[in-house]
């Protein structure tokens, strides 16, 4: 069956089927707009948005729709559990290609549903348009969080220990485009550290492990010293790889010496590496390569139009 | 200058520039997700997002980026407005084809930027993106409402009136795609009839007068009659463009016909027509024509993939 035979209404009428409903949902999808009823007393609100275009994102062919659906809201959980919160309400939009299939279309938003619901994440609304060439996936996530517990990448100090979850450079040894969903694990160990109020920082590593720290470093006008030798590399993958090559949606955060021996207790059998140290930001953002050459880090990681 | 000499980090930088802050904005571009703080002691939280695709929604050539931009967010402002609510904090997401020149990209977050400050809107957010061909603009649009104003599209009630604002049919004529920007008065129009508690029901016209009427019968679960001969046709325009033309971001709403005489009080010199009746659900959604015959509407309104 083709697009054309339902037309907009008819997959809207699809789309909107909608089970669970979380008790702020008013008015989910149906309406001019979405209406949250929110409960705000000592939390903030978060918000975050990603989009995924064919082509530039993925390969329509050989995709899993189900997986590519996950990627894209996974990316978006990625944000939300970086900031220390959890994510509640997602909008969904989908640009169409007449040629596209309904069955593909059907498999995408049922990806997103199954994460959506594993998550425990309420779809409230969306666009579904029409696209001459290219899919479009571009989802907005709200999300809460405990003002306690808020953690930016600002807030990062001179002293601080560099920590990574996880193994970097497989997605770019893989070779992109990727559609493997967000390890479902992050989510909590982003939760369970910002409750622990262990860290100073965090950000999701999406745009590269190094990016990643020069994005903390200029957020909290900070320099850094990244240990070439404690970069935990992925099997396969190339030190670049891992340096620069992003899309592994772990968690980069800072923490003071003194609360590294709690964190084994917060994060249990997760993997985490200290792969550096903030230092003033007059020094730079540096890299201590394996031969104790010192050189200092101008950019990095995936960037569009370049 | 090409986008590919600025990169995406570097566009990045040059959207960041924000300078109006709303009270409740904690933190917005520059980290993994926006932070917002609500205070929403009797208010509901309103959420919508719409996208627009080149070659779908406007051509690219002879395009003025502003009016684009200013269109992108008004399609937005017009959802939050039929709601009774006002906009306050916008997520921004461009998909950018390597051949759009910076300037252009400029205009259009100029566009965009013109009309936010002069609604108070706060830009927290969004996503840069590389697009193979076609620019997408997506934005996601965040406002509030008090509760007693919220107004929905299933709320009509049989014996309702049904009116609009303005005349209809004018895009049309005018011949899609069109890049005007929104009449700056509907939302304090729209403001003006949530707080004046008269109308029942209220939906933006974007997909055309019969297509938002069989969208606030379906959502209400009655029927209706439209009079053809009351359809204010806008200039140049066929009766068939003024109903199911659409575009034309005016406010569709029912009301009973006692608080008819109320309304040139709120809404001043607003020009309102009254289209029709609400009937029970059983009769339908009918349209009487100017010969006295009454024909059943199944459907109508610009639909994607048709």
């Amino acid at each position: 069956m083709k697009l054309s035979n339902i037309g907009e209404f008819g997959l809207i009428d699809r789309i909107a089927k909608r089970e669970p409903r979380l008790p702020s949902t008013i008015i989910g999808i149906g309406d001019d707009a979405a209406v949250l009823q929110m409960t705000n007393e000592g939390k903030y609100l978060l918000i975050t948005t990603d989009t995924l275009i064919e082509n530039v994102h993925f390969k329509r062919k050989g995709a899993s729709f189900f997986r590519l659906g996950q990627k894209a809201l996974a990316a978006n959980i990625s944000d939300i559990a970086a900031m220390g919160g959890w994510p509640a309400h997602a909008l969904v939009t989908v640009g169409v290609p007449k040629t596209m299939s309904v069955k593909a279309i059907d498999e995408l938003y049922r990806g997103i549903n199954a994460l959506a619901r594993k998550q425990k994440i309420d779809i409230i609304g969306g666009d579904t348009v029409a696209s001459p060439k290219e899919i479009v996936i571009s989802i907005t996530l709200l999300g809460e969080v405990e003002k306690a517990n808020l953690l930016l990448r600002s807030t990062a100090r001179v002293g601080d220990l560099i920590c990574v979850t996880g193994k970097f450079g497989g997605p770019a040894a893989k070779g992109y485009p990727s559609h493997y969903a967000l390890r479902v694990t992050l989510f909590q160990e982003a939760r369970a550290l910002a409750k622990s109020g262990l860290a100073t920082a965090m950000i999701d590593s999406s745009d590269g492990l190094v990016r990643s720290i020069l994005e903390i470093c200029k957020a909290s006008r900070v320099g850094a010293v990244v240990y070439e030798s404690e970069v935990p590399v992925a099997r396969g993958a190339s030190l670049a790889q891992a340096l620069h090559g992003g899309e592994e949606y772990e968690l980069v955060f800072t923490i003071p010496a003194k609360n590294i021996r709690k964190l084994k207790k917060v994060l249990g059998r997760t993997k985490v590496s200290i792969v550096g140290d903030i230092c003033p930001r007059k020094s730079g953002v540096n890299l201590l390569d394996k031969h104790g050459r010192i050189k200092e880090i101008k950019s990095g990681g995936y960037e569009h139009f370049k």
